[in-house]
This record gives C-alpha cells, structure tokens and sequence, in this order.
C-alpha cells in the first residue's frame, strides 16, 4: 500500500511516520521541512518512546509522487484553497483520500473534486506540534475515528482502522463519521477559541472559574448545534461536556493549534471550526450564540 | 458654594476646571498630579478652546479641606473601598454628594455611608484622558445628566444643573437618574468591553462588521436588562441602539477609559460597569448572555 502525506504539519508527520514505521510505503509532501528532512531525516520525540526515521521519501510537489492508494491530507484549512490542486496528481482510478483535518467541509471539498465514493474523514485526538525543521513532538494522545465521507461502516473504513492500529495509533472505524465531527467540536471550538482570543492554554482556562464557565456553556452551544443536524444519534449535552472537560483538566499546560497559530502570526481555521459550524446549525434552524460571539471577537482580531 | 473634587482624573479635573474657572470656589484632592498643579496650576486642552488655571486649591488629604457644600467624586470605581474615607471628612450637615462615576453601585455605597437624601448621581459623556502631571485633554462631548437618587426633580437637583450650565458645561437635571445610569451602560458596555478585550477603539470596532454586529447584540441585551429594571419609562430597543451606534460613528478613534486603563495596565471597572448590572438583571428575572460572556472574558484577562 502506497500512501501519500499531504500537509506534513506536526498532524501529517506524526502520523505519517508512524505508518512508515510500522512498515507502509509512505511519501510525504513537504515545505517547510523538506530540506531537513530530505539530508536528516525524521525525529519523532513521542510521549511513547521516541524514534528516527533515517530514510524518508520526501517530495516538493504532488506530480513527483504520483497516484498513490491512498491520500492522507492534514493540511491546515486555511490553505484549503490548495488543497485539490496538490491532492489532485496522487488521486488514481483507486484511490481513497482521507482528511484528518479540523472542523466541518473538508470532506465536502474533496467529494465534489473527486467524487464523493474516494472520501472519508477523520477526527485525530492528538496533542503534537512541531520542533525545528525534522522534529516532530508528540505531547500526547494520538487516537483517530474514521469513516467514510458518505456513511456506514465498509471493509474499506475497516482496513483503514486496521492499517493505523498495527502502526501504534488507537484507531476506530464509525458509521457517522459527521456525528465524530461535531463531537470533536465540543471540544475544539472552546479550547482553540478561547485559547487563541485570550492567549491562555487549556489548564489556564479551566483553572479560572470565569473561563470554566465558558467552557461548558460554548459546549452546551455547540451540542444543541450537533443534535439539530439529524445525527444517528444525539449527544447528551450535561454528560458529554462533563467528560470532555474531566478529559482536557488531565492536560498539562496544553496549547491548542489556534493558540499557537496566533501566536506565531498565522492565519487562524475559523472558517472550518466556527464560520461553517454557524452555518449548519443555522440551516438546521438553531442558533451558536455565544459560538457566534467567540467567532466575531476572533474574526475580528484577525483583520487588524 | 464650596466645592470638593474627590479623585481628580480626567473627569474629576476636567468638571472641576470648568467649574472654578466659573467662579466657583473648588478644592482638588489629587495624587499623581498634586505637585504639578500645586506648583504650576492647571492646563486645559479643550476642543472648545484650551484654558490656563494659574491658582488652583491642590489638597492631598480630605481633612485638609474639611466640610464643604457639595463634593463630586470622579474616582475610578475599582478604588470605591477607599471612596468613603475619602468623602467623610468633607461632609457637613448640609452637603450634597455628586457621585459622576462609571456603572451601578455608586450612589448606593455614599447612601448607606452619608444617608440616601444627601446622594445625587450623574452620567457623564466626557470623551477626556490626562496628559502628563498638571494637563487633562477635553477631546470631545462633556454633557451631564443628574438627578436624586431618592428619584424626582428637586430645586437641589435644578439648581446643580444650572451651576454647570453657567460653567459651561451642558446639563440635565432628570428625575429617573436610575434610567440614565443603563442609558450610559448600553454605550459602556460593548464599547469599554470590546475595546478593553480586543485592544481596538470604537472606530476599529464600528469599521468590522463582525465588531459592528456584536456592539448591537450587547447594546440589546443591555437594553433587556434595563427594562425589567422597573424604570419610568422603557428604553426603545432598536431606536436606542441605532442612535448611540450612530453618535458612535461621529467619534474619530476615540478609546474608551476601559482600553486605556488595560493598555496602562491598571484594574478595569468590571465591577460597576458588568458585575453589578449583571446581578440587577438576574435579580430582576432576565438575563443578559452576551455581557455575561463578555465580562468573563475581561475578567479572566484581568487574574493573568
């Protein structure tokens, strides 16, 4: 099995690596890390024991890799814009693609390229960032849900679950893979939001009674969102954000993506985690508003 | 008529400068500027016109003054646990107490201390901040609505109106001061809060439509919470709001005090201005969702 890594950000390398670890032929798609990479190689320094990886198949531009079986895009969303341009020469007659990006529409994205049958998406619960160009950290977590783009549970999402368990990473194949999404919500739009507005990581936030508070109330938000979208089945709002919160209080000093974005002067992913989260539960009759507010504040620190 | 300014400020110096150069006999009781003003009086830069007060009656302590006939107090309202001390010693049989503070509280506090017939309360729209020791800049507005705090038109009321009308200094003596207090908060509120979180003036926030949306669901949530204050007459929602955005639009990157006292690293006035309008509107059975998100924002930045 040939795999191809587009967006070899912290997401795309850890992975990545662990899958060519465990012993996939795996080509990564690189920018920023490709000369390091490229003489170097890769250094995973992973919570779960670190590890190099001496010879990687690194490439500048999707045309040197060619059609692969199976594309893995963890491209941020704000470079959505390139997304089918570079997924577009790894795509043959068999290839599957799957996002493990952040928030709602990527998977919509690649289905109306690339027909909907190749899509499925993926919700990576994992802690990692970068390090200088070849390290990547691996802070904690690592887990995926899987499925396909247009539902049900299908020897393909079963074989993809498969491939990532033998490689180390927790990974379980779902029906309703939007259902995931919207649950991985819950937590990201609080926790990327506030982090991101206020410059505070994850324990800052639930340390201060104010910003617990929030918290729980951008959750409850955000679930009356997700069990407005006819999911297969609805989340239990009192229940879910108690375990999501009881979850992120185990982390030490975490700084969520969107914090780390801001602070290092990128673009935030607000269209993928707030604008088309807003939009669908709009559609579906129902409003964010305190998700709206969170959003305006961030969209507005952005244009300054 | 004898007058003392307690905390000399923008505000507390301004009024006082208006009113001495009136003819009034005022006392300051300052701090930071009290060795410039004492040494080399006190300059006015006005839009309408700067102003040079050689000899002004500089105090450093209330006891130095003893009673007068009316005393203002201008103090930021984060310094209130020091207000009464302040105000004790220049309170006779007969003195008024003029409370021109930010927010709700205020002539509660001077009530319960000086007895509730002595209170009046006003609302400043005083676009002003100090320059260095011994200068205060007049940017724009000035206007002053006051009244009782036991309610009603009174000759003391009238007759305070017409001591700063003679100063030159616009004003209104109204019998539901209660009223223009919210009246004051549905512009406080979203400007002073938005400013003082985003670090944006009310141009910036009026220019982005995400900013511009949010300062008109604020200024409607406010407006719910004054209206089931029981006030004399109800506050039009969507007129109101439309007319203070519009005043708004004329200010040329005006920043409120909220964003100054933030950039200057001093306390914010959340109690006043968020904290204690927040209680009335849940004590009076409404809520006020948006102000409640956004004064735990500021207030979460203020533990840091």
């Amino acid at each position: 099995m040939r795999i191809a890594v587009v967006g070899a950000g912290a997401l795309g390398l850890y992975y990545g690596a662990m899958l060519q670890r465990s012993g996939v032929d795996v080509c990564f798609l690189l920018r920023r890390d490709y000369q390091a990479i490229n003489t170097s190689g890769l250094q995973v320094r992973s919570v779960n024991g670190d590890f190099y990886l001496a010879q990687v198949k690194a490439c500048r531009a999707p045309a040197e890799i060619g059609a692969v079986d199976l594309v893995i895009v963890g491209l941020k969303t704000f470079s959505n814009d390139q997304m089918i341009e570079l997924v577009r020469p790894l795509v043959g007659s068999e290839t599957a693609i799957l996002t493990l990006q952040n928030g709602l529409g990527n998977e919509e994205l690649l289905a109306e390229a690339f027909g909907p049958e190749r899509v499925l998406g993926g919700i990576a619960f994992l802690c990692s960032n970068r390090g200088e160009p070849g390290v990547v950290h691996h802070l904690g977590e690592g887990r995926i849900r899987l499925g396909e783009f247009r539902a049900g549970l299908t020897p393909r999402s079963d074989k993809l679950a498969l491939l990532f368990k033998e490689a180390g990473v927790p990974c379980e194949a779902v029906a309703d893979v939007r259902r995931a999404r919207w649950e991985k919500l819950v937590w990201n739009i609080p926790f990327n939001g506030l982090s991101a507005l206020l410059g505070q990581d994850v324990t800052d936030i639930l340390t201060c009674s104010h910003t617990r508070k929030l918290v729980r109330e951008l959750m409850l938000d955000v679930i009356a969102g997700a069990n407005a979208q006819g999911l297969s089945k609805e989340i239990d709002g009192t229940k879910f954000s108690e375990q999501m919160i009881t979850f992120t209080d185990g982390m030490d000093h975490y700084r969520p993506s969107m914090q780390i974005d801001r602070e290092e002067g990128r673009p935030l992913e607000l269209e993928a985690i707030f604008a088309i989260p807003l939009q669908r539960a709009a559609a579906a009759g129902t409003t964010m508003p305190r998700v709206d507010m969170l959003y305006r504040l961030l969209a507005s620190g952005e244009k300054i």
